[in-house]
């Protein structure tokens, strides 16, 4: 059963640092969004209802990033939180015996709630030193109707191989499974290549939260190919919130129009923080991979859950238990924080670690 | 089988006035906002994931409206559509014979399907001349688990007894069962006394869309004074859309602190509206009951599906089959457009029944 995260402790999870906490905790940029998007807010004076399917400039905006697409091909939600839970429930048929998802293990936190709240069964394919283990998920593929892929990932940090995105793609091609790809990392990569999985079956779920350091403003999409999947999810949409936010959705727009001179400069301070971390960690002796994509790394650790709790009352320190992710061995830190305070968080997790070299 | 609004053809739904054509569709108003909701825009610039339960400075003004509440009574949620998407999953289960929810018809258009969305069964009660029939609810309350009311009402425009409400408190305490309030039209009422259902088991669902005109900012809420409940929906929340637009909230938080004299002088227009339209009706012959809150006029006619067509294709005037709303004899007029628009698509209406007569 998956576990939720302590939501109750607001400002743990949160993760606001003030009272000399230093947070490694919560999975948003701490830079802020390019100056654009309220440069329109002086003069806005909208009100009204927008389409539940997102407004049409931003969908050309977005359409534009997609071979073949058009604005049809498109739906604005309340983040990719909310694009996830669309889809499985548009997808759920709980009369069917392939009502499965498959889910490569550790994962993002919601994952596993969506697919329950859709009525929906996970099946697990466990990675093998955070890549998905082709030979397990070609086996467990099969009776699924959908898979859930997350590339570049929370909480591994890593960026799935070509060859592999492309072996699942043409598997999923042909057995009929969707693949729902969670990108909302694609932007912010360090190492390798990337890979955009495509196809007929493919549902691609993004945000404006992590490269445009928007999550607050609560707009991400999804996209196929299939417009009768989409028109089901507007149908869904329509009930269940309407539109999205129309005053998001013009910062948004705003967004699609800043260079990729932003982004890039945005990846550039990720980079730097992520090599002080990774390097730091290693020198205290984590086991940790070497983080290709997001803003996370997911060091081992045994009992995690005991961590986390002194990291936070003993030294004021925030991390995520590796358990919430499907993997009660880890901790998730990420370095969405600057450099000092990295240096800091170090400096106490050390102190933490004096005679507990054993946990590592 | 609940029918489903023609979102497809997306001007229709909107139901954007231009090109000559006269909307007594969408269900929103045409008046702006209080200016003060705009004035805090110049200088925003936050970007953060706010409380998934939404922002203390709006649930602490909003916790002022009811008795004995406290912030955490609340959720703020995307518009009031998410809030009932929300309850009706957490208080599903598919597993309890009793997974039933009661529902007046005629009933708003959403309400069958975030129902069926939970996984709970909708039962009926037929409304009587536009009122709630308690020999009837009494009968069919029996195994349910929860009630949706909505007073004053969406489609019909009529407010609900006080003595009908508050047996309906009784009853449903007695028996357990719990009463989702949906209020969002409780400021916009022209004729006799409004009670607001109280009680353990009750959840109100409000919004800022029609007292403040925020329909396309997305802000509702829902309130209980069962806190556990309240925790189970941002448990939920939090996996399917995390927080609402933070400057949505910032913005119904200005709303918040605008005097009453804001509704007061909108309910003047809109009385005066409802009085045209009203009287206009059924100087047409209309059967139509004469709407006490809310901005509809519901009045009979056969061939509903067709009168709405024709209206609209050839007299450019937009109006809602009753069907959508669980009536078929009927059709739903908004009176959210000004008095000259009024006058205008009534001469229209006349035109269209020249020979017609047998449809009223």
């Amino acid at each position: 059963m998956a576990q939720n995260p302590p939501i109750t402790s607001a400002s743990f999870f949160v993760g606001k640092s003030g009272d000399g906490i230093i947070s490694f905790g919560s999975g948003q940029p701490d830079l802020p969004p390019p100056k654009e998007i309220y440069e329109i807010l002086p003069t806005y004076k909208a009100f009204k209802y927008g389409l539940i399917q997102g407004q049409q400039n931003l969908r050309e905006a977005l359409a534009k990033h997609y071979p073949n697409a058009d604005p049809d091909n498109f739906v604005i939600t309340n983040g990719a939180s909310e694009a996830l839970d669309l889809i499985f429930r548009v997808l759920s048929n709980p009369k069917e015996p392939d009502n499965r998802v498959l889910l490569p293990r550790p994962y993002y936190y919601s994952y596993p709630f969506v697919i329950q709240f859709a009525g929906m069964e996970t099946v697990y394919t466990d990675l093998i030193d955070g890549r998905i283990d082709l030979a397990d998920f070609k086996e467990k593929i099969k009776g699924c109707r959908a898979v859930l892929i997350n590339s570049p990932s929370n909480p591994t940090g890593r960026v799935e191989d070509i060859e592999t995105l492309k072996a699942i793609e043409k598997l999923c091609g042909e057995l009929g499974v969707y693949i729902i790809s969670d990108e909302v990392y694609k932007d912010l990569i360090y190492e390798r290549e990337n890979y955009l999985i495509k196809g007929d079956h493919v549902i691609t779920v993004n945000s404006f939260s992590k490269t445009y350091a928007m999550c607050g403003f609560r707009v991400g999409y999804l996209y196929s190919p299939d417009k009768a999947l989409v028109q089901k999810t507007i149908e869904m949409k329509v009930h269940t919130s309407m539109n999205t936010n129309i005053l998001g959705q013009e910062m948004a727009y705003e967004a699609t129009k800043v260079p990729r001179s932003f982004i890039d400069s945005q990846v550039a301070v990720w980079k730097e923080r992520r090599d002080i971390l990774y390097q730091g960690l290693l020198d205290l002796g984590f086991d940790l991979w070497k983080p290709e994509g997001a803003f996370y790394v997911f060091p081992k650790i045994k009992n995690s859950n005991r961590v986390v709790n002194e990291l936070y009352y003993d030294h004021k320190v925030i991390t995520y238990d590796g358990a919430w992710f499907g993997d009660p061995d880890r901790i998730r830190l990420s370095y969405a924080l600057d450099v000092e305070k990295i240096q800091e968080g170090l400096l106490r997790i050390k102190e933490y670690l004096q005679g507990k070299e054993n946990l590592l």
